[in-house]
C-alpha cells in the first residue's frame, strides 16, 4: 500500500425478527439433537420479515447510510460503491446488481459501482483488497462504500440437511473505505483459490442451465470435498505469508476475526490461531448464525466496541471461502 | 499507473455454427423488416451447438487457454484470474463463478479468482481497471487473465423483440494483463455509474425474488429509459476527463472501439467520438451481433491485424453499459 487505507466507518442492518434455531429446523424437516447443536453453536438467526423494507437490497441500502453517517461522510465524494454480497439477488444481469440501487438510494451520483460474485464469504476481502487497491493507485479517488445485503432461500436456512454444517439468517453491512484514514488501516489482503472445487457449494436452479427446476434452487453442498479442504492450514499459511511481506510475526496479532459458522469451525480456526481468534465471533455465531457477508462488519463492530483492542493492534480476519476462495485482511487498528 | 500494465495476448472462442437473423427473428416471433435490419446491421450470430464444449464456462477455458499459450505465460504464474462475464451463468452462488472454473482448468493454480457482475459490458472495463490496479500497486503481482463466456438465454436472442435493440450471440474470450508488458498499454479508465437505472435492463425469472417462473427468464429492457440515457454524451465526457488526465487531446486519439451493439449505436458513437470509431467495429457487428463481454476483445483483435494502427498510437475503448455503467479505457499500443 502506498497511501494507506483505511476502515472509516461501519455498519450493520439486521431484520428485528430472530427464528431459533430448533425452529427452522423443524420447518425444514431437519433433524435436531444436541449433538448438532453444540457443533453448530447457534442458538438464533435474523430473518426478514417478507416486506420490502427488509429485502436485502433495501437492508443494503439502510446500512449504506448508516456508515455513512457514521463516517461523516457526504455521499456526493463517493468514488465508487463496491458489492460483496454471496448470496443470490432479487433479480439477475446483464445490469441488475444491487451495488447499482444500493448508488443510487443513498446519493453516492459522482461514483460507478463494482458487483462481486462467487467468493462466498472471501467476497468480502475480494471487495476490500480490490477497492483498497483502487483507492491507493489512483490519486483522483479517496473514498469506498463496500456493501452486502444476503438474505436466504425459504426452506433452506440450514446449509446441507443431512449433516448441517451452518444456520444461515438475513441481514445487510456497510463499510466506509478511506485513504489516509485515522484507524482501521487495510494493510494487505491476500487471497487464494482452490478452482477445483468450483463446484463445492453452488445453487443449480434460477441459472442458465437449469432456469426453471424450483427443486434445485436450493444451496447444494459437497461435504466430503468441503470436510477435507485444509481450511485452517490454507488460512494460517496465508496469514503467515501476509504477515512475512508486512514485517510482522504471528505475536505481533491481537486477534483474529473468522466467520461465522459453527463452533466446530471455530473450533478448528482457534487451533491454527493459537486462541487468538475473538470471543466475539463465538458471541455473534450464537445470536446471529451465519450471516455471510455480514459477518465479518458485524464482527469488527463487536470487536471494537468490546474495547478489547487498542489503537495500533494488529487484528487479522480470515475466511475460508468455503474452499474455493481463502481470503485473509491485516489490519492496523 | 505507477507501474505500466498492458496487454500481452488476447483471445476469443467463438461457435462454429452461426445463425442468421432473419432466422432468430422467426424463431422468436419477431417481425423483421428492412427498416429493423437496416437499424441493427447484424447478419448473423454464433450460437452455441448445444454441447458441453460450447458451454460459456468450456468456451471461456478454452479462451483462456489460448491467450496464455499466445502470451507465453506458464499458467502456474498468473497471480488473478478475472471474470466479466454478462450474461447468466451455468450455475449461482454462493462460490459457483466460471472465474473458479476457468482457474483449475487452465491450470492457474496460485491465483485466487475474482468474478464481477452486473456491470453490462462494461464489466470488460471494470475488470481491467480493477486488475490493473492490483498488479499496479501490489509487488508480489504481476500476470493476470481476465476471461468472460457468455451464452444467450434459448429464445431471447433478439433483444425487446417489440422494438429490437441488438441480436445477442455467444461466445467467449480472455485477455492476458502483465506489469511491464510491452504495447497495449492500459493507461487508465473512467468509470461512472446511474444507479438509477439499476433495473433499466435485467432477468427478473431464475433471482430470489421469481425463482420459479420460467416466463421471467427473459432480458427485460425499458426501451424508454434506455433510449433517453445519453449514451454518447456521457461516454464523450468521460473520455475528455480521461485524455486530460493523462494529458492527451482527443486529436491524440487514433482510434476508438465500441461495443457492437447496432449499426443505430455506432451511428451516434460516430457522431460523439467524431467519426474515429474503428471500421472493424461495423464489420465484426455485420458478422458476430453483440457477443457481450467478448465485443472488446474480438475488436482490439481485428483492429491489430487490421495494420492501421501502430505502436504507440492511442484507443479507447468505450461502453455504456446500457444506461447504467459507462466505461471508458485508454490503451498506447
Amino acid at each position: 500500500m502506498k497511501s494507506p487505507v483505511g476502515i472509516l466507518a461501519a455498519s450493520c442492518h439486521l431484520p428485528q425478527h430472530k427464528r431459533s434455531v430448533e425452529d427452522l429446523f423443524r420447518e425444514e424437516g431437519v433433524n435436531f439433537s444436541s449433538h448438532v447443536a453444540a457443533r453448530l453453536g447457534i442458538k438464533q438467526v435474523p430473518i426478514r420479515n417478507g416486506q420490502a423494507s427488509e429485502s436485502a437490497s433495501n437492508m443494503a441500502v439502510a446500512a449504506g447510510r448508516e456508515a455513512l453517517q457514521r463516517a461523516k461522510v457526504d455521499p456526493l465524494t463517493v468514488d465508487v460503491v463496491v458489492e460483496y454480497s454471496i448470496m443470490p439477488q432479487e433479480y439477475l444481469v446483464p445490469v441488475w446488481n444491487m451495488s447499482n440501487k444500493v448508488q443510487a438510494e443513498v446519493g453516492a451520483s459522482k461514483s460507478f459501482v463494482v458487483g462481486f460474485s462467487g467468493g462466498g464469504s472471501s467476497n468480502f476481502m475480494v471487495a476490500l483488497s480490490s477497492a483498497a487497491a483502487m483507492l491507493s493507485e489512483n490519486d483522483s479517488m479517496k473514498t469506498a462504500l463496500l456493501v452486502t445485503g444476503d438474505t436466504t432461500i425459504p426452506g433452506n436456512r440450514v446449509l446441507n440437511p443431512d449433516d448441517p454444517v451452518t444456520v444461515m439468517g438475513d441481514g445487510a453491512s456497510a463499510v466506509v473505505l478511506q485513504s489516509d484514514a485515522p484507524g482501521g488501516v487495510v494493510i494487505d489482503t491476500e487471497l487464494w483459490s482452490d478452482g477445483n472445487n468450483h463446484d463445492i457449494c453452488y445453487i443449480p436452479g434460477g441459472s442458465l442451465i437449469h432456469p426453471d427446476d424450483i427443486s434445485l434452487y436450493r444451496m447444494r453442498l459437497d461435504k466430503a470435498r468441503y470436510d477435507a479442504f485444509p481450511k485452517a492450514e490454507t488460512l494460517r499459511r496465508l496469514s503467515d505469508k501476509l504477515l512475512e511481506r508486512a514485517g510482522l510475526k504471528f505475536s505481533n496479532v491481537a486477534c483474529v476475526l473468522c466467520s461465522n459458522i459453527s463452533s466446530q469451525d471455530e473450533a478448528v480456526m482457534q487451533q491454527a490461531f493459537e486462541g487468538k481468534v475473538s470471543p466475539v465471533c463465538a458471541s455473534n455465531r450464537e445470536s446471529h448464525g451465519h450471516l455471510q457477508g455480514t459477518d465479518f462488519p458485524l464482527n469488527y463492530l463487536s470487536l471494537t466496541e468490546s474495547g478489547s483492542v487498542k489503537q495500533g493492534d494488529y487484528v487479522l480476519g480470515v475466511s475460508h471461502g468455503m474452499g474455493t476462495t481463502a481470503a485473509v485482511s491485516l489490519f492496523r487498528y
